[in-house]
């Protein structure tokens, strides 16, 4: 290796995500995460190493890039992977000019998205919500195992790790209230999850069968789908969230390719009743990917108030594609389909305070003897993830934000 | 008048509403409509009739062009109408090469649409559905005489006037079914919409007042949000439609801006309970413009189903702006934002088939003694708009498509 990667870096030589980064006065451009460090992809491009247009390298998402086809971006990316071990590579031998130090740089929005769709496919998840608003027996809605429930979310205000966000208001009906109240909202939660780049267009009137779902996938990224739980109770019915959700959402910056999550293909639940023949799959569709949730409150320690696994989901990324274009909806390069909250069965697996905190009705204690129901201002999120089998460390890094107060 | 248009034209010279064309052999550019025929707005630019850069004329789509801010558009606007008075103007001087028949040209998307949400802001529709789906009583849902009640639609699937739409398949539950079964819809329907397009950004955690509303909205189409019934029953429930409407939407070509419509504000409907302040407005906000649908069987003759009027809208544009971005949602220069079914109290005005037919319950008769309960394959339907007062007309043309076969 002609760099020093950290065991336990998420962004091993088995990784090799890409992002957008800039340094100080510099313009935004595409990059590969390697260690503590990144990959200059457009100067490493003007060596005239490859040979499709470059300028796919210097604009402000990875669009033009991810659309040159997976013939390319798979190249670039086991390019660079032999390369990270030959000191005459172009990387060994252009060092100076080509790597920068993660801590100098300011991380982009990857991709721009067009649509983006999130899924609600965690069983635990929907079985948590549906016992607390409704009961056990009728958690579940007749639906939900018969096909991956989904919903159109919010586009354009989904941000980058690292931006803050400030707490939303809107309208809401206290318990007691005979009329709705406007205010900030006092609900504000995380829902930890993961969401696919599409990497390739399909056509409208078209549709993606589940054994071709891997040609339309480019990568994954960690998503915290931020909710305020007490503008959605309002407004949800019957038409589904819209102000609860799409104040912001967060994204991590790096994309990682499903080339390098590959090895962590694991058997996803069993599913019964089974499903209609356009969404069976063969073959392991499930990843496992750690999860973590951290809770910094203003001055505080960090407390890790959920572990995860993106392996727990019902409903896989396959199945999901092919449920949302089974109607000819066309997708194209850059929308973002979002899994749903990641929970677990065990209940320090819950992926939002809403179940965390089973709808407020109990207080989550985080270090120093601070509780929560909700998010409080000041409160840092952080959502973690990695894949690791054999030494061999695939991870995502993080997406983090702070809740400023209302504006 | 430099060239002549007929009386009952949607596009007189009070109007001038703004879209993308080409003919045959040319790229997509800018025009306006005038009688029937198109005015080449970047032949025109190349006048140097006007100081900026006319290379916005010549894209794909409309967004730069809307981007320069109602200074530029309402100007080229003005500029178009004197100029059409006048002999010795650019206009005059260069009939020949700056106007093409609309029969010789084909129409384009006029925008890029970033985000798409669909708003559901008829009453009378509103309750129609509820009576259907509920009872009278509860026809109506607490929240909605609160606030716009909407939902994000998928913009990937908008298109285009004229382009024809495949009868999609999805999984549906049959009445007496136990399990949901894979097939082409059987309950295929329109939905009467109009939509605006912004024409401004807002930032991210801001809000738009209801008063400042007029400077975000460029203009408005006719908008059919065709809708599968059956698929969107066994789906929506709990996070709203998502299959049964993204198989495709479809929009007028023509962008009729707001300051044409101004002359035909018309007070809306009285709303109690008061709405919260956020959400209040000074003057007329509802706009009177006729609207009607017609179905034409495949071979035979149209018949005009529905007539009904914007001004029915119980929730006004402002208001669902004000309301879309109180949470700090940001908006962006192309989004579009539709209505919801626009339905009056007339049973000829329901503004969809499942209204029309309550439910399929009973026949709709279209000439040559045609029934219909639901649309289908081979049916064109056509929507068409237009607001006239004192012999000014301003209508919006038509939106049209075809039923074709599932494939």
């Amino acid at each position: 290796m002609i760099i020093n990667v950290a065991n336990d870096s998420d962004f091993s030589i088995y990784n090799i995500p890409f992002g957008i980064f800039s340094t100080e006065g510099t313009q935004p451009r595409a990059g590969v995460a390697i260690g503590d460090s990144i990959i200059d992809l457009h100067a490493l491009g003007k060596l005239k190493v490859w040979d499709f247009d470059i300028s796919v390298l210097e604009t402000t998402c990875l669009n033009d890039f991810i659309s040159l086809g997976k013939g390319v971006t798979s190249k670039v990316r086991s390019d660079i992977q032999a390369w990270l071990k030959e000191a005459s590579s172009p990387l060994g031998l252009n060092k100076d000019i080509l790597f920068v130090k993660q801590s100098n740089a300011t991380m982009h929005m990857p991709v721009k998205i067009g649509d983006y769709t999130d899924f609600y496919s965690s069983i635990e998840h929907a079985t948590n919500v549906g016992i607390m608003f409704r009961d056990l027996a009728n958690a579940l809605m007749p639906n939900w195992k018969h096909l991956p429930v989904g919903y159109h979310g919010r586009a354009s205000s989904i941000i980058v790790s690292g931006q803050n966000i400030h707490r939303p208001k809107g309208q809401v009906m206290p318990k007691s209230a005979t009329s709705p109240i406007y205010r900030p909202s006092a609900r504000l939660d995380f829902e930890l999850e993961m969401g696919f780049i599409i990497g390739k267009d399909s056509d409208l009137g078209s549709s993606v069968a589940t054994c071709d779902a891997k040609d339309y996938i480019f990568g994954m990224v960690l998503f915290n789908d931020w909710s305020a739980r007490d503008i959605q109770k309002w407004e949800y019915v019957p038409l589904g969230p819209f102000l609860g959700k799409s104040f912001a959402s967060s994204v991590s910056p790096w994309i990682v390719t499903m080339e390098a999550l590959e090895p962590f293909k694991v058997a996803g639940p069993d599913q019964y009743p089974e499903v209609l023949p356009y969404l069976q799959c063969q073959g392991d569709q499930n990843y496992n990917v750690n999860l973590e949730v951290g809770i910094t409150p203003n001055g505080g320690r960090e407390t890790v108030v959920c572990r995860s696994n993106f392996q727990y989901m019902y409903w896989n990324m396959a199945q999901q594609l092919a449920h949302h274009t089974i109607n000819g909806c066309n997708i194209k390069i850059g929308d973002l389909m979002a899994s749903g909250t990641i929970s677990g069965k065990d209940e320090h697996a819950y992926g939002s305070m809403l179940e965390l905190s089973w709808a407020g009705s109990k207080e989550i204690p985080l270090n120093d003897g601070v509780l929560r129901k909700f998010l409080e201002d000041g409160d840092v999120v952080s959502m973690r993830g990695y894949a690791e089998s054999d030494g061999a460390r695939v991870g995502f890094g993080e997406v983090r934000a702070e809740i400023l107060p209302s504006k």
